[in-house]
């Protein structure tokens, strides 16, 4: 007689190290959103009680939103995604330049903007735009004066994103702003609202670890996404200062002061204004927390791989961010067998490996040689403990022995 | 002493009647969709194992779309809602056109489309698209004869949509569909796969009640909606038939075959594919089931009040829709009435009311006079009943006298 033993080797638990490409949805966030998956489904456009009342839940998450971006609450625009949100800004802005009459508007971006911001800003060339691409410096810091010197009398909108989201430079943001405005003055004594250039951010990496005040940076436009700060996927948000216009790209009922058509998402809005909520709530603990054990992954993998070099600013740094380049390593064979070991990292963002092609364009604008290749971004979140943090860094000794 | 005495009053049960304007999340499909709001939150872009089980995921929710609507799978294309796909279709073809060298390419749409569609058709007029209207007929029939009219050889898309929103008049997509096709046959002899004019419909309404084969309507392009399909809201789908090129709106990582990037929501689309799956498994039954209780409400409101008119077609009508023209009644009057008896019931499609105008361009366009603003619509659902439909009748009944 044979006797069958099914056995089940309990699996190690799987450690999610890319936070920035996906946070899960914090369980108070999903919490907030519950009521909007039962019962409250009604279209906040209809009339009867239901619509009302949806209409007034989305109008209390526009003003918190608000009030923690420091916004007003008609500057708030909800949109379907961070990529969609930069679409809109970038193109709604061209656009309208276009539609005022300006010939040729002049659009500046960072080389190594997230790729919605690249392929909006390719599709205002096509139509008519010059676009300027500034170059980082080798730790990946967009510099004010290099702006400066873009600019040109026919320049409608800068854009460079909040930090970096594969290397995870935290860009001079107020000193870029400070610049246009000096910019702006020298051009006409009055800094009329909306007047050109525009400033515009993705901050959809920054909001859990940055201040985000629209007073204090300076933006006429800010990007943000509900999937990168514990919320529900398919809801963004663009905050658009009052007195600018943007040409809308999805049309119809009008909702979203018309910048932004189709039936409110009321569950996901209530999950993005209660996940910036916490997000900011836990902003300065959670910075503190996460810092230290970036530090120590740094400082154990600068020992332990003298070869090993950081992509990006160690000072000027993403308090989750780790990018390391490992020379003649193969960067996908690393996530690869990282994977294999049960942890989680990615080898560029993710999605630039859409393209079928895993080298970073982000480590080659930095200009580090031979590191295109061969580095892995590890990204830390709220729920990453320093036992995981261990058993990563274990993990990678291991696969680079 | 005085002994305040709280006395709660126990509402009535309110009866939802405008499933036309917005369903809830079957429990079904909240059930498909919950693993995604909690654990399964990965990025399906990313290379390591959880990035691949939610593309994946994603893969088979097209898969299970793609069969039901008798498509492949690489002509689903996930967007973020109703709105977005008809954008898509509409700003998306006339744009491809353009880029093809086209000049001034025809579009021809029926006059009482969606917003959605008329707006997008108002932008491609803007961006120099020649654009006709086509009126219907009194029951809201858009004819054949009326479309063969208006073509010319420079139309490259034709839009209807499969049953219209407001009034439940069922168009003729087929017999549009063949004349079409006869029309591509006489311009040339081959009928290649993305010839002009394109053939799109916007079926968010119909997937509940009508068999959405897109081998049998022929059409090039097809917009569904999950919110209208007991689904998550924030979620939509293009049908792009093999060998149609469009312009994209949102870009970016290049998701969804380039034409709608950012992160997939993979949770809502795995809601939307066992929302449809469920509309098709029940749809047979679950017509036959509104049919009755429809017609019994037409029977007996035309029987109350001998001076109401139906608004739309008898025999061409969708299962769930009811919709009245009281005359000399102001029809956001009798909604806020009925909505203080508990009935939430519509004035004309919850879209047009953010247009602060309650006015029904609809009615208007099919040219009864008087009825515009003397219309209400009441549309039934998955967990209408029969004794619900009797109170609406009594508080109908109350609200007239």
């Amino acid at each position: 007689m044979i006797l069958y033993i099914s056995v089940t080797v309990k699996q190690n638990k799987r450690i999610f190290l890319d936070y920035a490409s996906a946070t899960p949805i914090d369980p108070r966030v999903l919490s907030a959103m519950r009521p909007y998956l039962g019962g409250e489904f009604a279209n906040p456009s209809a009339l009867y009680e239901e619509g009302v009342e949806a209409g007034k839940t989305i109008g209390n998450a526009r003003k918190k939103v608000a009030g923690i971006i420091h916004a007003l609450p008609d500057e708030i625009v909800f949109t379907g995604s961070g990529t969609e949100s930069d679409n809109l800004a970038i193109i709604g802005a061209f656009r309208q330049a276009k539609q005022e009459g300006i010939r040729a508007p002049h659009i500046i971006i960072s080389s190594f903007e997230h790729p919605a911001i690249l392929e909006a800003a390719s599709r205002c060339a096509e139509e008519g735009a010059i676009v300027t691409y500034i170059k980082p410096d080798e730790e990946g810091i967009i510099h004010p004066e290099s702006v400066k010197k873009a600019l040109t009398p026919s320049t409608i909108l800068v854009s460079v994103m909040h930090a970096q989201n594969e290397i995870g430079t935290i860009e001079p943001i107020k000193e870029i702003a400070k610049v246009l405005r000096e910019f702006k003055k020298a051009k006409s004594q009055k800094l009329k609202a909306g007047s050109y250039p525009l400033f515009h951010s993705d901050a959809s990496q920054t909001a859990n670890y940055i201040p985000l005040n629209v007073l204090e940076l300076h933006t006429d436009l800010l990007t943000l996404d509900g999937s990168k700060i514990y919320g529900p996927k398919g809801v963004g948000m663009l905050f658009v200062k009052r007195g600018i216009r943007l040409v809308p790209q999805i049309l119809g009922g009008g909702q979203e002061r018309g910048l932004r058509s189709g039936t409110p998402n009321v569950g996901a809005i209530v999950g993005f204004a209660r996940a910036l909520e916490i997000a900011e709530k836990e902003r300065e603990s959670e910075s503190k927390r996460v810092t230290e054990l970036r530090d120590l992954a740094i400082k154990r993998i600068m020992k332990m791989y003298p070869n090993a070099t950081l992509n990006g600013s160690l000072q000027r740094r993403l308090p989750n961010n780790i990018n390391f380049c490992f020379p003649r390593q193969d960067s996908e064979f690393l996530v690869l067998k990282l994977d294999a070991r049960g942890y989680a990292v990615s080898s560029s963002s993710s999605c630039r490996t859409l393209k079928e092609n895993s080298r970073s364009y982000v480590i080659d604008e930095i200009g580090k040689r031979g590191c295109g290749e061969s580095s892995i971004r590890i990204t830390l979140g709220r729920y990453t403990t320093k036992y995981e943090l261990e058993g990563f860094l274990g993990a990678l000794a291991h696969v680079l022995k």
